[in-house]
């Protein structure tokens, strides 16, 4: 049989999808997921606005529509972005198949094989599953509670040949759910200019803040053109409609624009459709708002029963915002081992272990914990049997 | 600034995208999309499915799911395609963001630079957009009306070294409109297994036939594994849903659902509930029957017109499916530059000159028309005014 491309060695299972699998089983608390509540999605408006698109007047919602995405909802996302302090216009935004569809699609356009892509430690672990099949090299830069350690950036950007891109998620970040700070970013900004370099700024979870002030985005501290925007409609609106968007200088958009024909013609016409008529029929900003109590609840009472729970020398993030708490665990403990042998079986609990968020130089002692979607006594009693074991297990 | 990777140079504006641009406008007659007629979507019974499916009971429909496709979707292909002659589980689909997408992950999949894809001359414009971003050689066979002729296949395959990968477009191809007779398919097979190569199968229109009995499609035929087969939603049911397949060995399947979470985690999931909800609860084969007389009369009428108008020394197919005829213009006329100097500004009419669909060596005397959802006096009007066009030209 005919051998696979070389890329296809970059492109192994990922180390989290059996647990994933046991996350929708009876009798498992899941801390794993990372998917928004879906208690909190906007289905009464949904349904009406299909109910309205899906008629014989409409038939054009069905059809091609074009590549970039729907003039509609460009232009709605661009004013979005604009309030956001990101002056653009809708011709400056590409409409992507989520926002994993973005982190592919600036992949492919700067990385070649052997190019340096810099990465947070930890970093998402879906970007790094988008970046694998254009075959980059990696360089990690620790973060702090500030975010990305920006003078160990300017360490490796001064001994790091060939670095392309330097990727970010610098709001309540996956998995830390820490936040980059102000000052952090600017520098961030004036050494990707210094040293010639793209920045990806990737911002799922920006809107859901639960403490403090919004920061400015990277985007909105570029004078050069070289930070790209992703952001995605998954957590403010709903993952199942799978909609995404990058905004960029000119000249990449357009050539994101031709990968983008290129991967898969174009967004669903019909979601995208239905994304603008909830922009521009209902208030999304309230709708965020509104879901902020629920997710500011979860984090807190998460973060509670740890504090009650778990034993001395483990530590954790208190994220602002977003989905996820890290947690750190003692050196010598894996975490992985820890939940195959001890937090399933015994307790039903499943995690995610920390080795596969780090681009280079695996850390196995840390876990992303999710306080998403959990019911409030299953997710007591889930972090309540989670430290019982980790006492007995660090005794 | 930061230069774009090597393969961003095979990542171009189609020379297309500028006539299809034209394709809404008012007064502009389009036998240039290759559309489906919007008038045959079935809306009413959509727009029913999406009534239920966006109810708070259903909020999973607007979650996350599996990357590869929704459990119930994917049986439901494998049903169909067992149906078809090609007998398969559930697991051996993969559901995908339209066709576009399963040309893109079997290219990323089996193309290293500088590997040779071979192509039917011409081929469709579409695949070539999507393999390029994996920078393969090209080699081009000629086709007749039994479509690709596989002794040149032979040919090609005896002279011409890293073959990785025959594409084809069987039944009704676009652009040519050509179908491969069996005793051909059997032949590629047989090519293939001898110099071990890969075959795509792309087959958009497939089920789109007017006359004559279908064949069966070249994976049936395949008994070692080295077929691909693709399909689309987009003809049968509705472009805008974005909803493809891939039929393929576990292990070519499971690679490529790799790269299908790399490049955007899933499809979208309320869209793959809704045709899921379609093939269980209508009668999608009665929906395919109901739009046949409506596409073979258009057809027809186009034919028809095309006898009745264009000069001596033109020559076109005869699909038996589809939605294109391939026109063949004397040596000497540049399709593209008759368009731009007559067909345009002097009959308003569009239609997609040939250069583009050849991967090696462009031929500039042909075009692609489709006869797809023109009203029938615009099209017999457009045919007219053509042909008076092409009679002064090549006068």
């Amino acid at each position: 049989m005919t051998r696979f491309a070389r890329r296809a060695e970059r492109v192994q299972p990922s180390a989290i999808r059996e647990f994933l699998a046991l996350a929708g089983q009876p009798g498992i608390t899941s801390f794993a997921g990372g998917y928004p509540d879906p208690t909190l999605f906007p289905i009464e408006q949904l349904h009406k606005i299909y109910d309205d698109l899906l008629t014989p007047a409409n038939a054009s919602a069905l059809q091609y529509t074009a590549s970039d995405g729907t003039p509609e909802l460009r232009a709605l996302v661009a004013g979005r972005l604009t309030a956001d302090g990101m002056p653009c216009a809708p011709d400056d935004v590409l409409i992507t198949q989520g926002g994993q569809q973005g982190l592919d699609l600036v992949a492919k356009l700067f990385i070649d094989a052997g190019d340096v892509i810099v990465c947070e430690r930890p970093t998402f672990l879906g970007a790094l599953i988008a970046f694998n099949p254009c075959e980059p090299a990696y360089a990690s830069v620790p973060m702090d509670d500030e975010g990305l350690d920006t003078d160990a950036l300017e360490q490796v950007l001064r001994t790091t040949q060939r670095v392309k891109l330097i990727y970010t998620v610098p709001d309540f970040q996956n998995p830390t759910g820490r936040t980059m700070s102000l000052a952090r970013r600017r520098r961030l900004v004036e050494l990707a200019d210094e040293f010639d370099v793209m920045v990806l700024e990737d911002t799922p979870y920006r809107e859901l803040r639960y403490d403090g002030e919004r920061l400015p985005s990277i985007k909105s501290l570029d004078t050069s053109g070289r930070v790209i925007h992703l952001g995605s409609f998954s957590k403010i609106l709903a993952p199942g409609l799978r909609l995404g968007w990058v905004l960029a200088e000119p000249e990449i958009r357009e050539n994101l624009s031709l990968l983008k024909l290129a991967a898969d013609t174009q967004n669903g016409t019909l979601n995208m459709r239905a994304a603008a008529a909830y922009l521009s029929g209902f208030d999304i900003e309230a709708h965020i708002a509104g879901m902020l109590p629920t997710y500011r609840h979860q984090r807190d009472l998460m973060l509670a029963s740890i504090e009650e729970h778990f034993p001395a020398g483990v530590r954790w993030t208190r994220p602002d915002g977003g989905l996820f708490t890290w947690v750190t665990f003692p050196e010598g403990l894996d975490t992985a081992a820890f939940q195959r042998d001890h937090l399933i079986p015994r307790a039903g609990v499943i995690l995610v272990p920390s080795a596969p968020f780090f681009a280079t130089e695996p850390e196995v002692n840390h876990a992303r914990m999710s306080f998403s979607g959990v019911p409030d006594d299953r997710l007591v009693a889930g972090v309540t049997a989670m430290g019982g074991l980790l006492r007995e297990v660090l005794a």
